[in-house]
């Protein structure tokens, strides 16, 4: 058998191990957006630490302001590659929808194969440690880590990454590489796997609208007070016209008209639009006339309210005319739109929009403008030839509706270009209630990092 | 001397052991919407029955599913009042904003005059007692009740009144009167006495907009998924027109235009907008254009928003796209708006505005229909005549923003309207911290009693 072989054979022997690895990981509740989860945001780094230690990286924890980074170098020779991943995860409410408790993570067998079932794990626990289990599997067949790997592991990617540029930029000698590969995106479809190039940008606005110094009764008031939530819902209401275009003055700027013959490819690759829609419920694709789901997703904008509340939301009935309203609006945005720019319309139109005595505050921003990556590097086409021989079909470049504000940052502080790799299938269900990851995805993937980085340092 | 004047002197001469009276019935406990103040209900409501007994009237304790009432009858001849208060108050948090104890009464100099400073003070302990000091009165002087008297002084007027239709029901026989004497409003202003005659009516609705069947992420689902918050805010930014109007078809069926000469008299009141809406922070009248602010909480139906909530709306941010979002909207009614048909249409133009996949559902539904009292039966003109006559300017007829639930049960089981006649100011902090009653108004509203009862059994 040849190295690679031996390597391969070794990762499916190592599995029931690399399993109970990552339920480990699993298990700590590495919320990183809330305070109260920080101590286990720690525990999670120094996991890893140990995890990455123990296989012959020189690792440590790095704090910072918020929740720690994981640093690890292999020390090899040849061309150097930077891994990224996350060990945080998103919030678990609502939890009376979880079939389990989200942080104890077991097998399940479905209708589509054995699945893990937890919080975090497509998302992004189960992704890097495909990473450090193919580390591993070679270590064990050669005796060393394969070449000259560096990783980072980030703690806030689910809560804005505050930490990360100053994080990158005080250390971008010691993480500077000839590229990256990033750990954070998903397969096509079942059999087929896909290297992400073109990534939505973002710009998050989180406000709120003040009207009465106080909350006010509407029998005596409804009427001549003004009613913040109503102010709201006006002005969110309007934010698209009745095709669903973004109605925000200059918002269309920098959008680029996809050509032709891409469309053309897009089509070809026939999505399963009844398919991706049917599995979540829904049936009738929403969204801007005029472009197909496929293109909305990697090549439009969009504007969505992510959450909203105002007055009295318990049990029961309130007649209350509230102080105030909140709501966090998010952009994705595309080409070279620019998030400064877009945030600052944005926020002119709700301030245009106030009637008297409303007035609006601003809570945080966050901004990530979009990344198409050239494809035309020859990493690229190794680590495509790489993963086509693993899966069942060749693998795709394609595009996606989300942002990875690490790719941004990775070209801007870093000076390199990231390799959008992973393994998450479209009903993962990150972000929301029973997460799983595909029990073949974390097998498979690890046999995938072991071919690509075969591919790229063998 | 008249039988009239002396009444009034004893009441005068009565004053010092009535305020001892009053601060004893203070002193209960009597929050009705929390189940560990039941025995303080109970205690005060046995209080009630033994005053009632002491002065002549047969009373007694009427235990219900919740907290009890108070019956009384004074058996005597000709036209049959019935006086409704309540003794339940609302709860005090947050206690540490009181300046004093709210249980333990005490009379305050403050620069409008002295006050009586306690939880229940204005709402409604010491507005009914002016009620039961008149009685007495008038017993010392006549060595007889007033004519033809029943009282009902309810528990639970603060926690939705849920025993109030079953009693009222099963004691129609008992309870029916020609009239009923209502004491839980207020004056118009310090030196204007008023009984209110128009009500406005409610609609309350509690819904939820579904989509998806879970929670999205907006990076991958943004654009062709449907946002049940993006559905719900430009549905309710559509229930009103640039001019305030609500959009929903035939929703002011039913609103009576104000003729000429009553807009006039309103118009002579001189509300107070700049201090009406200044107290609470605001500045321009908001609602329905072309209607005064008075007009407006008195003659005009409104549509508020009183509670929103959907989607992440913690610390931070999460870029979901929600299965859900929820609203509670509530219409106040006026003239003869039928609360079935508003909830129907209303119902009727949320679901013809859903886009498709999304559904709706509704929760709860609370209807009470606007209440115009005919201001042309004589007793009106009585008692009108006799609070003139104790106040230093005339009575007016006004109405009011809010329900008083009541006074519909009146009309609908009883068959009886109502006299809403109180001695509150707009300043008395009811169902706020440091609730207060003048000093003035306790003693003034026990004389304006017995000049009312004067006038319509005298």
């Amino acid at each position: 058998m040849s190295n690679l072989e031996n390597i391969l054979a070794k990762a499916d022997e190592n599995q029931p191990e690399a399993l109970e690895r990552l339920f480990e990981l699993l298990r700590f509740e590495s919320i990183s957006t809330d305070i109260a989860f920080e101590e286990e945001c720690i525990k999670a780094a120094d996991w890893l630490v140990a995890q990455l230690n123990d296989i012959g990286f020189a690792a440590s924890r790095r704090d910072t302001d918020g929740r720690p980074m994981v640093v690890a170098h292999s020390g090899g020779e040849g061309p150097h590659i930077l891994f990224y991943g996350h060990y945080d995860v998103q919030p678990v409410d609502p939890l009376d929808l979880w079939d389990r408790p989200p942080f104890e993570p077991a097998i399940e067998d479905t209708p589509k194969g054995k699945v893990i079932r937890a919080r975090g794990a497509s998302d992004d626990k189960g992704q890097l440690m495909t990473f450090i289990e193919a580390c591993r599997a070679w270590k064990n067949v050669t005796g060393e880590l394969p070449g000259n790997i560096s990783i980072i592991f980030e703690g806030e990617e689910e809560s804005s990454s505050p930490s990360l540029v100053p994080f990158l930029t005080e250390h971008a000698k010691e993480l500077k590489a000839d590229f990256a590969l990033v750990c954070d995106t998903g397969l096509w479809d079942y059999d087929t796997p896909a290297i992400t190039t073109m990534l939505r940008g973002l710009v998050a606005e989180d406000f709120t609208i003040t009207a009465a110094n106080r909350d006010l009764h509407s029998g005596s008031f409804g009427g001549p007070a003004i009613n913040p939530i109503r102010v709201l819902t006006r002005i969110l209401g309007g934010l698209h016209d009745d095709t669903g275009r973004v109605t925000i003055p200059n918002f269309y700027d920098g959008v680029p008209v996809v050509p032709d013959d891409i469309r053309a490819d897009w089509a070809a690759l026939n999505f399963d639009v009844d398919g991706f829609l049917g599995d979540v419920g829904l049936h009738t694709p929403a969204g801007e006339q005029g472009y197909s789901p496929l293109e909305q997703i990697w090549a439009r904008p969009t504007c969505d309210i992510n959450g909203i509340n105002g007055g009295y939301t318990g049990e029961g009935f309130k007649t209350v005319l509230p102080s105030q309203a909140h709501a966090k609006v998010s952009f994705r945005l595309v080409g070279t739109q620019d998030p400064a720019a877009i945030s600052k319309a944005f926020r002119q139109y709700i301030t245009e929009n106030l009637p008297p005595d409303c007035s609006v505050s601003f809570h945080s921003e966050d901004h990530a403008a979009a990344t198409n990556l050239s494809v035309d590097a020859p990493e690229f086409t190794l680590a495509r030839e790489a993963l086509s021989a693993e899966w069942p079909n060749d693998a795709m470049f394609i595009g996606m509706g989300g942002s990875i504000p690490i790719v941004g940052y990775f070209q801007k502080i870093l000076g390199m270009d990231s390799i959008l790799i992973g393994f998450g299938l479209e009903d993962d269900q990150i972000h929301s209630p029973n997460e799983k990851y595909d029990l073949r995805s974390f097998e498979k993937g690890t046999r995938s990092w072991v071919r690509v980085l075969n591919a790229l340092l063998g």
